[in-house]
């Protein structure tokens, strides 16, 4: 989590954007819209803004800033989510539980800190290390954007009145990209993190592995794609299928990505953020789990690429800018792009990789340890960024991962193969 | 459920001070207090506002009023809660994922269907059969306005911030009420409805029992009571506690009455709706399951009563106008005003009785047979009344019914025994 | 559970004629029989045969026989089943888990207790207090011989090879049995056991009950009416349903009583002790849980007597010899005699009673005390008696008692209706 | 799976062999101790010798002679494991409900189709197909012999009899065995089965990796050492412990390995196969879950070797023959010998790699192609071999594989670094 060198200013002005985006996203909200849970993976929209608020007062404000007086001495407990090390936490189950504080007292809360972190940002030069920790609080921030956007959807996608959240339009027409396999040849080659820029700790470690010949696609698996595998029997062909895929598909009668259903003519629609709308096939496939992906590659006889596949891949295809989800930008750039966000990319992509850490991984000491380490175990890696996805955050380096029968997420396919 | 006579002035006078009612209810909630739901068997706020008015809706204006036209096709299908006739339902236990229709729009929904009913009720005489439909509707109105208090307690009790509801007096200073034994001797006595009024389908079918002789108390057992219990061992001693209780106890780690917590001086203190307060000794205990109550009894060398032996005490010691949970009113009457509501008695009081049907149970066809009837198993019956009971629900004849783990209701003890 | 006088001689013979009886149910199976435990409710096997040797070691031998050594240090923490006060347990539910001790350990537990207890029975007249206890410990046994059929037939049929336990044959050629209705005028009536032979407590304290006039059918629902049920979709017809047993069934998928299975023509199967049979339309339907009883009853616009209208019609219909499950003997009474047992009565017959306590009930002090009266909530009464219960249970005073969901008992319908 | 050429002769002769093996595993164990099923992981000891059986039957001797007469047509159905393809299976988690076939009968199903098999490989040659499927049966049913040796012990293991399930004797006198760090420098490694010989299929597709210098111990983790990690309270520091093992141990209340527990005097004993033991200080800590073995390695300062790293430091510090689980053999080799059986090392040795798929992973066509690749998720690959383990399965390159939290496999420690 390393920091490159940047001035005062910077971080003032990255803090500053950063919380305004936030508040943007809350706009098309309702208060009811901030308050529920409807599974554990899922938090409160509220929880999201109080807990990003923590961060700042817990990791920069209090042991920073000696006249620094804690806004409430039950937030802490409140809005904690995981770091065992910062003390006791409200347990996640029950965040949606809470009715109080309210939306309002929390926005309360989030000006007061707001104020603080601006007069400190103002008040002269922060060492490297207090910086350091001002921009991953900025990072972990967007990162909570981002699942704002998977949970609201998932808070009014299952409302039978299919609420819309926003009018989004994606900015070009599509149809007919074309389709090529893009190759690697053997050799060494270099993955992970290098450099002075703002990247997570779970990335860092550069180093070298050895791949053997291979291709990935140039484009995602798109609706059209995977309507073929539905119709071809797919999700009742047990051979397509991880054992624990299968069983988790069975049991919980999944026939389709989620938030999709049949209409009476047979017809698919599916939920998104402007409301239940008609599948376009030439959008990239989104909602489908780890065991989805996988058997759609098989079934296509082909695999999903490893994290390093993917990466050495983006690396070599990606024109001067990277941008993650996308690796030729000429034909098959299809990005949506959300008035007045910078979100960038289609959807995140499943790797085959068990997320792990990599050679050389020192997580940091203390509490912002607990950031990213103890999750390696049981989750998959996913490579890209999805329209939901900040746009800093999309480099080829960044690893996101989730477990692998989670759909909430906007995850899709990209297949593989040796050669 | 069948009522008495009543003119079309008295029926639309009686809706419109329920359907007030229950907003005064709403006065002191934030909206963020409307929306969730901690556990199944408690519901959200806004659920019970849509559910009382889809009530009318389903079984008074549809059936009977041509012109009226649905408010929102999707409503029954949200607001049903058990009618198995009356069609599909959205499940129970997600009532709290639910964040549309806002509180402000079930506000609408109750406006519109409001104005229906009132159009409908002044415009004429109605039949005897509809117009005890809305009188039932009025009194389901005033249970859910009963299970509102129950629920919001539960809601705003388990927050650690421990917002306060409201202000609530007891107007009367309360120490010393002496208990007595209040005597029944043997022999043939008749419980039940009898006459035109109001009344439930499960408490109608007067019938004749035969009692042998037996006594309650004249007081509820107190707060200083319990802590004795409590004191004494009362959680730890197996041989108290019915086999189903004494693993009720010890898997949710119950040592006390709901919403009481043990300060650091060992000083108990309890949520109220006025926030947390500490223990009066004076009061009656509340918020203890059937296990609790039955325990209690059993320390004591008594026993619970009957809701047969509690009718016919009731009968005998109550003055002129009934009023179920106290017995005699002049030297140990202590029931808590609310101001502006009119909420009687104390708490609900365990009986030892099953819930059951009684003799001649004839429950109505339809729809509204399954009002009371399919709930008779597994539940105990509570007798009285509590300080959340609208005043004209307090009868001698009221069969209230709970599953005797539960703890959020407003209940407490009164001991009985054989002499 | 007060016996009256007897003589030492007869307690010895007694004693040996339970243990006997015990062991030659045994005969039929296979080792692996004794072992397992498909659920909670169920048992093993050899449990039940160290269990009841447990309670003779432990309510007689041990308090009783100074020189009494007992068998196994780590027995009595095996073989108690519920008995708080008599220490530590292994835990219920994991009783299928223990291999060890095998069968042949257990029979010569059993041996070893069964030769203290004849020196012990044989030795001198022992004091009424200790003849009681031994009175229980065999009809203590007696239940277990009843619960060992139920959970062996439990155990062999579920299993796809459905193995036979015995040949059973019923020695009297039933068809046509002619149904009607048994009447009792409006009265006071005595229930309860009162006398010196042995009783439980739980039936104990004899007292007066008033009676509206009612009627109960002379036959037990036969299979043939339960297949008109089931043909005129009573499974299917919420309104038939208590709402708990509406959930019941259709979480449990349930379209026919337990252990019934549809064969490719449609005709109806079921396992019985004899491996798998026809059904005979004949029989009185069994293995049907309190709901399926109750929702048939309102399906033939009857209900379920009570246990004390159960009662007070059999003492009145039966001829001198008690014999519960069976009201006139002439016409059509069917027991199954079962070659070399004295079982005796048809089916259980589930009572609209919850299992309460009657007044006045006393129940013995320390662990004994825990035999009945802590089971006192959620379990439902049945009366009679089945073809697996032994001819001293039978009894029109004898309170069994099962929750609602169970099956896996033999247990019937009787109907009743008031006049 | 592809097996090396070899003659009839040597496939009778390995058949005759591992069969004969099974048998004599289960010569120690009562009746009782094949039929019980403690959690859905552990399968009875008759299920391992029924469905061994049934492999034989069903993949070697149905397909390829035609006089074969399936020995019993519901057999199929209850010995099928996990293989889709080939039809409908018993639920595994119900496999200890079944009490028939008894013992006796299952080694009548083994000997019949040991006769078959015998007449079958002594008829003439047999293709190398086929020659392939017997191969993999036999090493099939090695796997099940260690799994068996699992399963025992676990069933036998939480029994408070603890009873002895044989004597095994350790052959070397084991003490102050030196450690040192085994360095393996930078560079590019071949990993993977290559060769005539058989192995399964997921080890197969022998491919390059490039490795960073690093280094692992010659010695495995000892007791000694892991209750240093004990007492240095390793169980209540979350720091040391990935997210999920510290949800897993906190639920599960766990404080120390699997089958331990601590004296009243302080001391660790734990449940080994000989009984109920003392701890030996300079044995390899067993039965930990991949959570502990990775909590107690970064208590370490170090962190598990991943399945590459270790299958390249094996061959390079291993002598002559492979024996996987022990890297120096003159001083620090201490495999347990068991009398009668060949097999051979000391525990299985959990690695950082999750299970995944090598480059080129190509699964058979049919049902045998279920035997691996489809449980390539959430689970983590153990290299090396165990005491439990036939001597022919322990080479470099076998990969075994369980899921994190499973501990009553024969598991220990092999610490790695980066240097």
């Amino acid at each position: 989590m390393k920091s490159g060198i940047s001035t005062k200013i910077d971080l003032l002005a990255l803090y500053q954007e950063v919380r305004v985006q936030t508040n943007s996203l809350c706009k098309p909200l309702e208060i009811e819209d901030f308050v529920v849970q409807p599974v554990k993976d899922v938090s409160p929209i509220k929880w999201h803004l109080g807990h990003t608020t923590w961060f700042f007062e817990t990791f920069v404000l209090k042991p920073n800033v000696a006249s620094y007086k804690e806004y409430h001495p039950r937030y802490p407990f409140l809005f904690n989510s995981y770091y065992v090390s910062a003390g006791e936490r409200w347990t996640r189950e029950n965040r949606g539980q809470l009715t109080r504080p309210t939306v309002q007292e929390i926005f309360e809360y989030r000006d007061y800190v707001n104020q603080a972190m601006e007069r400190f940002l103002s008040a002269g030069p922060v060492n490297s290390e207090v910086e350091d920790v001002v921009i991953l609080g900025c990072n972990h921030e967007q990162q909570h954007q981002e699942l704002f956007l998977y949970d609201i959807k998932r808070i009014l996608g299952d409302n039978p009145l299919y609420p819309e959240y926003r009018r989004e339009v994606a900015d070009v027409e599509v149809s007919g990209l074309k389709f090529e396999w893009l190759s690697v040849s053997e050799g060494i080659y270099k993955v992970g993190f290098e450099g002075s820029d703002f990247h997570f700790d779970n990335e860092e470690g550069a180093h070298q592995v050895f791949l053997h010949e291979y291709a990935v696609g140039s484009q995602l698996v798109s609706n059209e794609d995977y309507l073929s595998f539905i119709k071809d029997g797919g999700y009742q062909n047990h051979l397509l299928w991880l054992s624990e895929g299968w069983d988790f598909i069975n049991e919980n009668n999944i026939m389709a990505p989620r938030y999709w259903s049949q209409g009476d003519g047979g017809k698919w629609g599916h939920y998104t953020l402007n409301g239940f709308e008609e599948i376009n096939l030439f959008d990239p496939v989104c909602h489908v789990s780890y065991y989805e992906a996988d058997a759609f590659a098989r079934w296509k006889g082909c695999r999903l690429p490893t994290e390093q596949e993917w990466e050495v891949a983006c690396n070599k295809y990606e024109s001067e800018v990277p941008r993650g989800a996308n690796f030729v930008e000429n034909e098959n750039f299809r990005p949506v792009k959300t008035e007045g966000f910078d979100f960038y990319g289609n959807v995140w992509e499943w790797t085959a990789s068990p997320y792990a850490q990599y050679p050389y991984y020192d997580p940091p000491e203390g509490a912002l340890g607990e950031y990213n380490g103890k999750f390696m175990v049981n989750q998959m890696v996913l490579r890209g960024g999805s329209y939901g996805t900040p746009r800093n955050h999309i480099r080829s380096t960044y690893r996101n991962f989730f477990h692998p029968h989670l759909r909430w997420l906007f995850a899709g396919i990209r297949l593989a193969k040796h050669i």
